[in-house]
């Protein structure tokens, strides 16, 4: 069985975290979203997204957002990729941490955003993830009952050796929640989204928070799923909403096999793997 | 000096080699094209895109069409990327091989396409290059007065290691000579050569043959320059013509400094490199 139904959230986000855990839980409970199977959520959905802030927000793992999360994929039964949250390392460090839920509410996948955002455009965004975060280490695939899953972190995605690692292990679907802004949005995200999917010949999910204009890091929105194949299945406007899809997994087996792209990698001539 | 004026054949091919190659010395004598720094051609623009017939038009390096296009860029004193054609190896082998030819006439570079097109598209495309061609084994990046340059053949882009290594090369330009077909051309010609741009942050110039709609093998067309924000240039249609354009090198630089994506790369998570 790899037919997923999946449900992106693409929602607003206040200043109030528990405001915040609310809001994804009364979405959850929406009629429309009782046939789910794969609920996400967009990168920092629980908090401004605003560096300086981030440590006032994080928590550990298995935390009080964490346990609220995990209750609410258990109570659905569903599969919840819950966008990312500060985390509160063990180390005392702060991260951008992606946690996903299985159905029974156990945590089957955490990733901590490896690539870092700084940036500064000329006359566009200036962005500073560096100053309060540390990055996590390690690419991140973990099973279902629909098979592999790939999961990283908004500018994680644009490096295409993650992906590319991401697919070499075995993802036929890259989950990833995402906060582009207003420069690098509507010049790069689709482009990104398409583009993945097409070189790796899987799906690419990619949530957002819903677009504020008022708040400092304003989000470009625009929640997106691309087939293996690189097309636009759909991609969502700015504002809050739901977007329902049903993507067939084997579809990016009949595209590799069509178009033999992984196999024809000349592994001989170019070396890529994760160090250990 | 950065600045480079290039020139953009997008020539059709017949069955006669000697008439293609006289095809193009007559296009580079049009007077549009006296203030070019960089010609290029496209993929096996000497012969038909078909597999049986390459042995047959093969010549070794140093052979007729080598001397003729050798000639052309020293008359002319301009860099030419004479796209692709068959190449007599020394082992006997048959390769697609792509010569970029600098203003004195020499030789610069040569890259044997090392990823071959082996491709069944359901109610699509069918094609098998490795049927009659061996493939190469080394990345290609050549220098000029503009700095350095990146060469690699049409189904070799679909490959995203390898754009990324001539980028870590230092590769501030992609010249790519290629042939998509009508199925996999609509679909992801631009997506490919944007995304490549965007990644790497450098410039993509992608020649292909004009098309034919009576050949075996139908070429998309469409010749297309990208630069590192991922944004098209330029992209022609598929009838034979010249396109200009001036491209700044050192914007990859501009580029890099603002969004630094080569430098944030975790070459302590993941590694990739060349296998020598």
């Amino acid at each position: 069985m790899s037919i997923i139904k999946t449900a992106t959230l693409q929602l607003s986000v206040s200043e109030d975290k528990r405001a915040n855990l609310k809001r994804l839980s009364d979405f959850m409970d929406k009629p429309e979203l009782s046939g789910a199977d794969l609920i996400t959520v967009g990168e920092m959905f629980s908090c401004p997204y605003d560096t300086l802030r981030f440590p006032e927000y994080a928590e550990p793992m298995g935390g009080e957002s964490f346990l609220y999360l995990s209750e609410l994929s258990e109570k659905h039964g569903v599969y919840l990729s819950a966008g990312s949250i500060p985390e509160r390392g063990e180390d005392g460090k702060i991260y951008n941490t992606a946690y996903v839920f299985g159905r029974d509410g156990k945590c089957i996948a955490a990733h901590r955003k490896m690539h870092l955002f700084d940036v500064n455009i000329k006359g566009g965004q200036y962005f500073k993830e560096s100053d309060t975060l540390s990055p996590g280490n390690s690419v991140t695939v973990f099973d279902t009952e629909f098979g592999k899953m790939g999961l990283c972190i908004c500018f994680d995605f644009r490096f295409p050796e993650l992906s590319r690692l991401m697919a070499l292990k075995g993802a036929r679907l890259i989950i990833v929640p995402g906060a582009f802004n207003m420069t690098s949005g509507p010049a790069h995200w689709e482009l990104l989204f398409r583009a993945r999917a097409m070189d790796n010949q899987l799906f690419t999910l990619g949530t957002s928070p819903a677009r504020n204009e008022k708040a400092s890091y304003v989000a470009y929105g625009h929640s997106i799923c691309c087939d293996p194949w690189g097309k636009t299945i759909f991609r969502m406007d700015e504002k809050e909403g739901i977007c329902l899809a049903e993507i067939d997994l084997d579809y990016a087996d009949e595209i590799r096999s069509q178009l033999p792209l992984l196999s024809a990698r000349r592994d001989d001539v170019y070396s890529l793997s994760e160090i250990k």
